[in-house]
């Protein structure tokens, strides 16, 4: 198959990471004989600094020429003083919402070889595999009007019935797809965006009598992934929800630098990115971890091209590479190797090959 | 001294913890030679039941003549098909917005006794030691306009720059009484009302400048508060990021059970409860940790009263008894001795008397 790549490596150590990944991509398509056509934007701090502007025409029209994109990570203490229409999540942000991509996909699943880097006891972290599904285009993050004077300020939660009930199917149909349980999350006890989410929720409940449903409150889901994380397996909530979950679950298995996430929408159109962010104190450095990248590659593979076997390959080398006791500096696992990103790159590679 | 103090037990298991707290209350009137004077009123669902108002004008008023609340919890099974104006969980935010108590206050203190039944590794949770203040009468929570319809939502976050300042002040004088750092929480990569209070926290720092200040995104703080919760000090942030990140915090140490808060505005008026709920599936068996309450009735003598020796006194006697090996059923720790509500707040009166 052919496909075409939009690569958007961003800032801090986003060009290595992508790299990494792109290394990986390369190697996949010799040996499943596909072709990749890769396509390098800018975005983030890195577009700001080439033409002020942190999501550039140019990388707009690319991307809508692409069957995917790869993203590395944007941002950094350079553009921390910008006024916000230069800041670099703001390119993040407008891409997100120009191609419509309302799904955010983040699976967290515990990694036996790095669970002596969690802050949580083995017993509690150890059977964590759940996905996070985070609407992503809407609510607190875009919604109008949006107000700020000396004395008042004022943003607005609005979502409508349609974006309800897409990131709904969404969330159901992979559920179906995995242990069947779906946590549906939000604050219906106080708001009412909230109220008609559980009511949409109900609704579409009908169409999946095959998925254990359970309405659950933000914070008492706050609680719940760190008491009892393993209990979950789809979790779907609305957009800031989502922003303060998935982060607070992506550190609870240890393997925050493993974590790979999708956004996209309906027709499998999507944006491929690496959990963690641009981490400027060791950027350059060859000492980033690009396995979140990687697999954030991988999970391209499956679901934007449907190559499942190129993307459990891709999978495969880099559980073998961690569990032959190959780490990057990142992870603090007793008795470790330690190798540059390079180095651990090139063990994937080997194994790939 | 003698005050005036309005009893709400609530739902569930708040008669048994309030009437654990109302003793200890009562022996420490008799030790340090104070009157107290005690009102029992309705809230939540006990209220609902008798007058189909989940916050009674009678309630209302006893409250007022008070000089302060002690509240168990609301809330169960009972009532969570009512409508919403009909909610135990109406009448506790009523009761805030009725007596404009902006400021909640949660310290959470690592106990050692309690670190076994900590989800966190040991030597990650031991040194827990933060408050968080979170502002209670303003943004998502009640904020206008609020429309639903079969189609559409919305919710208005909204705040003045009033309500900001007055929390961030309580924050930074609560800051400085402890370590003197303070975290204060946003959005302000996102939302306009996070910059706005970000740009009040920047000139409220110039009259603290003993104070060690930080922004920081709710996101980050999210992961933060697990990978390293002993870090922070006093964390200050709006509404619903506070009702999230404090209800995380609360699982940290293992010791849900034992976390007092309090709810007050500038005169030092204020409301004073358990952080956990109603428990409905242990209500009535004697089996509820009274601690919580008896802890934030310690929390009341202190702050309503200035009653430091008195506050002192009480919390000595709770972390005698745990240390003695004294615990509720609520609490997993090994070879522990397992006491019933009645016997386990005997215990605190004793080393009281
Ligand atoms: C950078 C920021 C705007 C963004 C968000 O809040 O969505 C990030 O935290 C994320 O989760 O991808
Ligand atoms: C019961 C609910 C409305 C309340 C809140 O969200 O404020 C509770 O969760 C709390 O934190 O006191």
């Amino acid at each position: 198959m052919e496909k075409t790549i939009t690569v958007l490596p961003g800032d801090g150590i986003g060009p290595e990471v992508t790299e990494a990944a792109v290394k990986v991509l390369q190697t996949i398509a010799k040996r499943f004989n596909h072709t990749f056509n890769l396509h390098y934007e800018l975005i983030g701090g890195a577009a700001i600094d080439d033409c002020e502007n942190p999501l550039p025409e140019e990388t707009i029209k690319q991307c809508s020429q692409s069957d995917a994109i790869l993203l590395g990570a944007v941002g950094g203490p350079k553009w921390d003083q910008n006024p916000s229409h230069l800041r670099p999540e703001k390119g993040l942000l407008a891409i997100r919402k120009h191609f419509g991509l309302y799904a955010n996909i983040r699976p967290v699943k515990a990694i036996p070889a790095l669970l002596d880097s969690s802050p949580l006891k083995k017993e509690v972290a150890e059977n964590v595999d759940l996905v996070i599904v985070r609407e992503l285009t809407g609510g607190l993050y875009f919604s109008e009007p949006r107000e700020k004077s000396h004395d008042h300020a004022l943003d607005t939660l609005a979502y409508s019935r349609t974006e309800i009930e897409r990131i709904v199917d969404t969330a159901f149909q992979i559920a179906r797809s995995r242990r069947g349980k779906l946590a549906s999350v939000d604050k219906a006890n106080v708001l009412d965006t909230s109220k008609l989410w559980r009511e949409i929720v109900e609704e579409k409940r009908q169409n999946y009598p095959d998925v254990e449903l359970e309405h659950m409150l933000v914070d008492s889901t706050a609680m719940k992934m760190i008491t009892q994380p393993s209990a979950f397996d789809v979790i779907v909530t609305e957009n800031m929800f989502g922003d303060i979950l998935s982060d607070e679950a992506s550190v609870i298995t240890g393997s925050l630098g493993m974590l790979p996430s999708a956004s996209t929408r309906e027709d499998g159109f999507g944006l491929y990115e690496p959990v963690h962010g641009s981490a400027p104190d060791i950027a350059g450095q060859n000492k980033a971890n690009p396995a979140a990248t990687i697999l954030s590659a991988a999970m391209m593979l499956r679901e934007a091209f449907q190559m499942e076997t190129e993307a459990a390959a891709v999978e495969e080398a880099v559980f073998n590479v961690l569990n032959d006791g190959n780490f990057t500096g990142d992870l603090q696992v007793e008795g470790k190797r330690v190798l540059s990103t390079t180095e651990w790159t090139a063990k994937v590679l080997e194994e790939l090959d």
